[in-house]
């Protein structure tokens, strides 16, 4: 009998975050872990989302026994909607993760076209010749698991992203003893969440916010708004929970707020006595110490509420003094001075704001395992080979030598890339090969057709403008006819238009004095481009995109 | 006798971190304290730098009498070549802050008209009837000062930027003595900075991070590099003697890093043994474990040095396995994902990275006052009044809070911003009007002539690019000539002209048919814009700027 091969192919989410989809082969079967996108970074100008590159799996569709979803974060499920069509295989999930896949798919009206599965936290599936065993732990999302995967050649565990949290607010602690029995019988590969590698210690527990932000609403004067990611159900059950307790109502506000809200109460994920949770019409009449706000906008979103009540442009809920709003979050990295203008822009309102760059109180604890928790997990699980998921090189690399601490065999580990090929045997792996893995850009209704030029014309058209020049040529002498005329876009004020005004004489100049009025047209194009360039470089120092059009008249 | 009267005025630095200028006036004689810069934001797109807005000044220049500069940092000195000529005083400052001042001056060619003082760092001078004395205290580069103002109505202590360093590297520890006797004869005013008032505790000192740079040296394999900030004199000290101390030598990369040392070196701010500072053709036969690099690009900084070396650009220094790479700064708020991916793109090279993310080794301290330090300002000059300055408005808010922590008394705290104008007397002060204050942009070679107009077109270029319609007419008959050409740039690949080609004809059609062929440019170009914006966005889901231009022909 032929020996089984495995192989692990990162199609997202190594090497920078986001983005994740884990692509496992056995012999004729493939799985897929999570199918998630990416939020453009600024260089990304206009492109909407960045979802990953498939193509290595086109021709391969027939082999992929299911896609297996860890959780219901964006960047763990957000590229479904573009990606199940193609690759057309049913969707494992518990139950809340599936209600917001279907969420999304349903926004995007492919829906009818899938196939969706529900599991328990400890359910199992059998894919081909992969046996997936689910197993809970503890997320800033409720009903996250991680997956033992039973193949061939041994078992891999997949952590998804984890934290071990001993005191939830919702759902059990990871199942460590589910692990560490693992471990004695013997682990094959490990794949955990690096994402907060580089930090010391353990991450606090969920619990230690709650007794925070009950002592907040306790005390505060007024009104409080609290404003939190709208998958982080537990950090709502909590506020509801204190809200109970001081004798005050919960309004919810923002879309996206009242949808998982609605969803989590539905599933039965998120529990409020009656008459707690009000509609903001109610609001009428209730003292103010009676009213506490959950919102969403704790990443600054320029359109979320919090944001638009920090800038005056929510009708229903505006700032006075004696409100207390607190920001139930970090920033995500890149969003620190959009969340940092709103807490300033509440301070000038007269609000008390506590935010996390404060040290005390914690209103905030992340959701992923600092390196004692996943040394603890490295130490259960004793996997013969470990592959760090979930972040940045640098996390990756921070990771790895935390496994190298804990006795994993440095020739056992390895620090991929998305896209690198993993050939694992029973005793030894190494990288074989590369897929096919980047970014595709979703931009409007388009998926991909924004590529590097576009990009690069939007990133020059955004630092100096662009100006057009129009060229009415004699179709039969090649004479000029009349003045050039010159637009611009982003380059100079309208009042400071003579430098336009001089450079329309510069072209008639350049087009009268040349040799051969009947040259090709790209060669006038590059004269002008250049004359040009060199003028308004001289004259302001900037560099805008110039753009001749001919005229045959 | 009339009684003097006392006005404070920010034209930059308070709600807003960078550009700091402070306007101080006693009846007919205004001094002004630091002329800095401030580096634009994302949204502003395409700008050089941001200036203080000086009109408040303009028609009251007579009653300048000097300008004083607290460092050397580009923040609180870098708008002196824009604004020292139409402010025309002198300026005074120590010697190593006014070597860079000059620097700054030259390049920009505006020496030769101003009037540079140097003071010692215990210094005083008369200014109308100002008396001002510098004070020296720690900072992230040398030669800093705080300044005691004398005024008519009692003593103006002005922190600068400060930390308390009993070991500072270079320089003396802040003169605390001086402070706690200027507290028992009584301070009228404290202006004191607020950069780090949400941080808890103390700044460690800057001989920390020495002690952890040698063990690092000490322990490198191979060569070492490590990037800081040029002006950071101190750390760059500390890495020579740690470099001195391993027989190893120093190799100075990129141009603002070699400025600052050979002005450090000839004004007497830094020291170096006699061969240790070499050139980089001396590299060759030179073993790894014998070079240490110092370079600029902490910030990742896309024209730095490290960032070229990282995107292996640098002709000279390639990164090798064995290599460690010190990030010895923390980034600035909003380099972070610049940084991160240099970070990444060197250790995907194979080098070791230290940088400020990681717990161990601390290899940065930052240079501003945390809270107890700031407490003990406060505690030892015991002002009446107080105005936290240098910050964001939450940095001022939670300053503000210290103050009333250890006795200031409420009413007299005033968490101003840019603009506002204070008024004191000897025991009252109170905000009394709005003086002009806001971001002045320089932009190639013009300095304030980027309006909102130009931002706003950049802006929406950068999103969905730009579509230009050239539609030709018969001027006698209004007719349509030929078929409208249509040009984009940045708005779809060029392999998807599908929906350019379908746009003519559809701007075809709606000049074809339209009733009055005779109808005013502005009635068309309307039309067009509509037709094409609706229709883009129903097949796109984008918005690129429209441009009709209409040609007579």
């Amino acid at each position: 009998m032929a020996k089984s091969r495995l192989k692990i192919i990162p199609l997202g989410g190594l090497g920078e975050i986001g983005k994740n989809m884990m692509v496992i082969e056995c012999d004729n079967d493939i799985i897929i872990v999570d199918v998630g996108l990416m939020f453009p970074d600024i260089e990304m100008m206009g492109v909407d989302l960045v979802i990953p590159d498939i193509s290595y799996l086109e021709d391969q569709r027939d082999r992929i026994r299911g896609i297996i979803i860890t959780h219901g974060h964006q960047d763990h499920i957000g590229a479904l909607p573009y990606l199940l069509p193609v690759l057309n295989a049913p969707v494992y999930a518990t139950r809340l993760t599936m209600g917001l896949i279907e969420g999304e798919l349903k926004e995007q009206k492919v829906r009818d076209r899938v196939v969706l599965k529900v599991l328990p936290s400890d359910g199992v599936v059998t894919l081909g010749k992969f046996r997936v065993e689910f197993f809970p732990v503890n997320h800033s999302i409720p009903d996250a698991v991680g997956l033992i995967i039973d193949t061939p050649l041994g078992k891999i565990v997949h952590t998804g992203d984890f934290k071990l949290d001993h005191t939830p607010v919702s759902g059990k602690p990871t199942d460590f003893s589910r692990l560490a029995c693992l471990g004695v019988k013997g682990v094959l590969l490990l794949l955990s969440d690096s994402t907060y590698a580089e930090l010391p210690g353990y991450t606090p527990s969920e619990s230690v916010v709650g007794e925070n932000l009950e002592r907040v609403i306790a005390a505060a004067p007024g009104r409080v708004i609290v404003a939190t990611f709208s998958s982080l159900v537990s950090r709502i059950q909590q506020v509801i929970d204190a809200a109970v307790k001081h004798q005050r109502r919960v309004f919810i506000v923002g879309r996206s707020m009242t949808n998982t809200v609605r969803i989590s109460q539905e599933l039965g994920y998120l529990r409020a006595p009656d008459g707690v949770l009000g509609q903001l019409d109610e609001l009428k009449g209730l003292p103010a110490d009676k009213i506490v706000f959950v919102t969403t906008g704790s990443q600054g979103e320029p359109t979320s509420a919090l944001v638009r009540i920090a800038n005056r442009d929510f009708r229903q809920l505006h700032i006075v003094p004696g409100d207390t709003v607190v920001i139930s979050a970090s920033p995500i990295p890149g969003n620190e001075a959009l969340i940092h203008r709103v807490i300033n822009d509440i301070f000038k309102q007269g609000a008390q704001v506590l935010y996390s760059g404060l040290a005390q109180p914690a209103v905030h604890v992340h959701g992923h395992a600092s390196q004692e928790e996943l040394k603890l997990i490295l130490s259960l699980t004793k996997p013969r080979f470990f592959v760090p998921v979930h972040g940045e090189y640098r996390h990756l690399v921070q990771h790895a030598r935390l496994a190298e601490q804990v006795g994993v065999a440095r020739e056992n580990i390895f620090v991929m890339q998305d896209g690198d090929i993993l050939e694992l045997g029973p005793r030894h792996g190494r990288v074989t090969g590369r897929a096919n893995a980047g970014n595709v850009y979703v931009d409007g209704l388009s998926v991909g057709d924004i590529g590097s030029v576009v990009l690069r014309d939007r990133k020059m058209l955004s630092r100096d403008g662009i100006v057009m020049v129009i060229i009415a040529i004699n179709g039969q002498t090649g004479e000029l006819v009349g003045r050039p005329d010159i637009i611009s876009r982003g380059f100079v004020e309208s009042k400071d238009l003579d430098v336009i005004e001089h450079s329309r004489d510069l072209v008639s100049e350049v087009l009268t004095h040349r040799r051969n009025r009947l040259a090709e047209w790209s060669v006038i194009d590059n004269k002008v481009r250049e004359t040009l360039n060199r003028f308004y470089y001289e004259q302001t120092r900037r560099r805008p995109m110039i753009l001749p059009f001919m005229m045959k008249v």
